[in-house]
């Protein structure tokens, strides 16, 4: 076997195990940042995500994405990659229905499973945003409908030789693709069900809900951070020394100086340094270095990095007036910094830093080219993206429901849902206050 | 230095650090699903049980397992890997008397360090299956005789070029050799210690004891599915592009869909779907599709990742009818999955999927040769492995004695064994009911 | 691309990732070993010295440590990375100003960022020692020194082609360069701080302290494990496939062996056996091993890891008799193993056994040549680290001081210096004893 076949295989699966540990990552977020009472419910919402994803992404959603067909969707070879494919050839080489991945030379199988764990995690951004009132079911059946209607369909636009690809539009990595397609899907979710119970007063107050457990969303973060050592520099699809060397710089880079400056910010808005602002000032950080970290240089990592830090904790702020209530701050991470992380390419972008030939961004003489083609991207993910979730939403409410009943609600979700406690013997804090004249445990 | 050996190596030992890994998945999935008034014990089980694997396979594990010498077990180069060995020599040009380990090209102390893993996984499992009424001293020694004499002659009779290897027995990555042996030790274990106090009541009612924290358990389960990418693609102790992307698929698959199917039936048996189950169904996939994760389809790996699933859901809930007392759950995982995903090679083999001459599997046309091979090897296995165990365990009861008294594990093993409590701050609730006249804390 | 560049690249950055991950397992250990009240703001400074790390090596700390320049500092491309280098190019082909790194041909940003993860890990030892009255900003500007000014210089010294290296010391992977610098860094700032409120009474005695959540302390334990395989085996920065099995071997071993002689030490000495010294056992271990792991045999670091297991018991209880108050053993683990490992290469080397040509230790019929050097190096870091140390922590006490007030300290640093609290929703027990007439909380 070719070398080059061997290294590019063991580069694309160690990296997709990063990646799939993400889930991790994403599970000690969400159940740190969200209460007691409904741990269970958020840590089976992050464990099934996964599980439902591997499904869907086999069953149909790899092949509307890398399917050959039309410019909006793939049409060949959709059923259990059951297409023709002579992976891992590539280039003129190659035969068979997958050519928008032929420019990658490893088994088919590899670069399924490294797609696979890039489909779970646009799936599972969701579960944060609708934490702490969704329907277990109901969520299972959006996380369906995400893997293989949803993600598959932008993703074929952009990864997968699609019009936004052809009008060059660049996502290294996913700030779109992933990250901000996981926040629309979340928006139409946040705006479906409404805020949690006693979150926003009558008068305009906002009631601030602490996470339960600060140990557990560290755990998380550190392993996103770990995880996106695998999703930024694994996209390289190939072990290119230089490409990868210079992909995990940007990304530590970006992430690092995001943590400073979401903490000084903090520290400068809200009086102390606040470690959730700290935690998602990193996760923000990662999501804006991902569409550019191999198009951007390491100065420019430390700029998209210092703003990812500012704008999440104005987004957490903001999303908060606007009475979008996301109990993870998964919309401030996700979408905003997804959207910011994939104009930066337009802006930021030096033309075959790592080999790519995007043309230079705005602020490198590249004029608005670049830039033009990133704000499309940009919006028409955000139309597609946003309607169709609102429509799976709205089915899901008409037919299953949405939203957990409200003495349910209040008791916690893993006793309604799950009918069992994360926490058996430990005494658990009940907060008691009165909201619309009904007793909030 | 020939690349194929560094790729090779490379892949053996990042592979293996994946699995050393879940070591601590273990140790979150049994700690999390005990009391918290045993935390500390099972903490500190599965924290020295790796530290004992390491000088029990060292000092004579390998060479029992590995060693040339009879049918039966390994005699030559018995202690501290000082055998004869100029590996990463393979095939005819590989002298030294390891020589079943020829075929793969990486230095000894690789070949060591991914069996010492395994090694070490095969004693951890016991520990589960055993926690909340072993003493901590008696758990030790039974830990160095699995790791130097149960273990390592089972493992020479399959790996080791043994009589079950011999007989067209093929285990790729240890449904047997690991996790069905150490299930059967396991069982032993718990025949000889008898159930936890208050878990059965004089009348046949059985109390659940739930797991006291939910999210280290799912901390763990998390841990040992990306584990399990180290242990079965690792297994081919090569970097065989194909082989090692089609491991990565088949194992990731059987997990997903045994997470849907156990998630699935506990809904249906139980009312609401209950998250251990959902994690035990994770395990229960992975074990199943262990020994077959090289000679499977990717179709194969569906079904019996969806069986898997169902057989933990039954069989959890068989071992508490039969009053066997497993409080995680470790012997519908590994002992009755590993028996099932044994049999599972003999079912659905497909000859040379990824290289290796199986055969084909009874469902594959290839008659019931490969099967009863495969029973063979379970039935033997499981005779030897539940004899000796149960030689051991009753050694160790004449001797140190098995279980704690009556008082201290009323009162939690980490008062009396180690003198200290896992959360010294938190207010654990005391459930307080009373058992043939005993107050129970 | 010459394979072996990607080989070398693909193993440096992912062992660079362990490494990097090493940071949640520091958080964990030392927020686990900690109390509740104390831990957001544990885990807000072992979150944000990565961060620190981060920008304060890219600044300055690389070109100090890895600059050409004199014996004692390199003067070089100083700022941001920016000097002349044509790596991967290697040896003669080397054209650059960073050449004490020219003999690991993988390109500048990799060798970056696996140096950045090492300059972190000094960076967070100091963290733990310091716990539970130091204040937040005092930490940040101290770990901005550490990575900027202290350990760039010693680095220099020993890895940076600096006057200790033309001596003839040898540090493989840092008991010094990481290990004791980060120990007396902490040491220092032991000294500058003072115990905690209420850990020594007037008259002698002791007041143990408990950590609050021995799972996480666990987690993070075997984290750090973990993190060792990428800490010690990347050392090599090569993927040479003799080197990196023996080095994960002779790691592993010490470890293991460690745990049990820590384990039984106290045992014996305590009457039971400790979970905390277990696992601090395993981290002694790892640290003294961590200068010779490539320098020595299977056997010998067999003998380190025992010894070192139960240097870090005596210690734990020595460093409590001087009242040097160090929360999580830092010093026993980093400092006093960081020590003993770094002469035990002059002990146990055995010349070129990896392929070094270290000469031989003492014990293996070298004479005391390089045990002179290794006390050389010793005792030169020890004197420059803790002078140097201790004139940054007095700067920082004289300008925004260093410690939080008695009142927060007794209150929590949780809510003083974060306005949080890790656990709201647990109902978390006030232990209630008086010291100086203070009632503690």
């Amino acid at each position: 076997m070719d070398p080059k076949v061997v290294l590019d295989t063991m580069w694309v699966l160690i990296t997709a195990m990063l990646v799939f540990f993400m889930n991790l990552g994403f599970a000690m977020v969400e159940a740190g940042f969200a209460r007691a009472k409904n741990c269970v419910n958020i840590l089976s919402k992050n464990f099934i995500v996964f599980a439902v994803s591997s499904l869907g992404f086999l069953l149909l959603g790899w092949g509307f994405m890398f399917g050959d067909g039309s410019p909006f969707i793939g049409l060949k070879g959709l059923w259990f990659l059951t297409g023709l494919d002579n992976s891992p050839a590539t280039g003129e080489a190659y035969k068979g229905v997958y050519s928008a991945m032929s420019w990658t030379g490893v088994p088919l199988l590899a670069k399924f499973f490294f797609q696979l764990v890039f489909a779970g995690t646009a799936a599972t951004i969701v579960s944060g945003a609708v934490a702490e009132r969704i329907k277990y079911k109901s969520f299972i059946f959006f996380s369906f409908a995400m893997t293989m209607f949803i993600y598959p369909i932008v993703g074929h636009w952009i990864w997968g030789g699609g019009w936004l690809a052809k009008l060059g539009m660049y996502d290294f990595a996913g700030s779109t693709v992933v990250h901000s397609i996981g926040g629309w899907a979340a928006l139409a979710g946040v705006i479906m069900l409404g805020p949690r119970f006693g979150k926003y007063n009558g008068g305009g107050g906002i009631n601030p809900i602490p996470g339960h457990n600060l140990s557990i969303a560290t755990i998380g973060t550190f392993v996103l951070w770990l995880g996106w050592f695998g999703f930024n520099p694994g996209s390289t699809m190939a072990a290119d020394p230089n490409a990868i060397s210079h992909v995990v710089v940007t990304t530590n880079i970006a992430a690092a100086i995001a943590v400073l400056s979401s903490t000084i910010l903090s520290w400068i808005l809200l009086g102390k340094p606040d470690l959730g602002m700290t935690l998602n000032g990193c996760l923000a950080g990662l999501v804006a270095i991902t569409a550019g970290c191999a198009y951007v240089s390491v100065g420019s990592s430390i700029i998209i990095g210092l703003i990812a830090g500012i704008l999440v904790v104005l987004a957490v702020i903001g999303f908060d007036r606007l009475k979008l209530d996301d109990p993870v701050g998964a919309l401030s991470v996700h979408l905003v910094n997804g959207v910011f992380g994939t104009i930066c390419v337009g802006l930021f972008a030096q033309d075959g830093i790592t080999g790519t030939a995007t043309g230079n961004g705005l602020f490198f003489g590249g004029g608005t080219k670049l830039l033009m083609a990133q704000l499309a991207g940009v919006l028409s993910c955000a139309v597609y993206v946003f309607l169709s979730s609102l429509i799976f939403w709205a089915i899901i409410k008409a037919t299953m429901g949405l939203r957990v009943g409200l003495h349910e609600e209040i008791e916690g979700l893993d006793i309604g849902e799950h009918g069992n406690s994360a926490y058996p013997e430990f005494l658990i804090r009940k907060p008691s206050y009165t909201f619309l004249g009904i007793k909030q445990k």
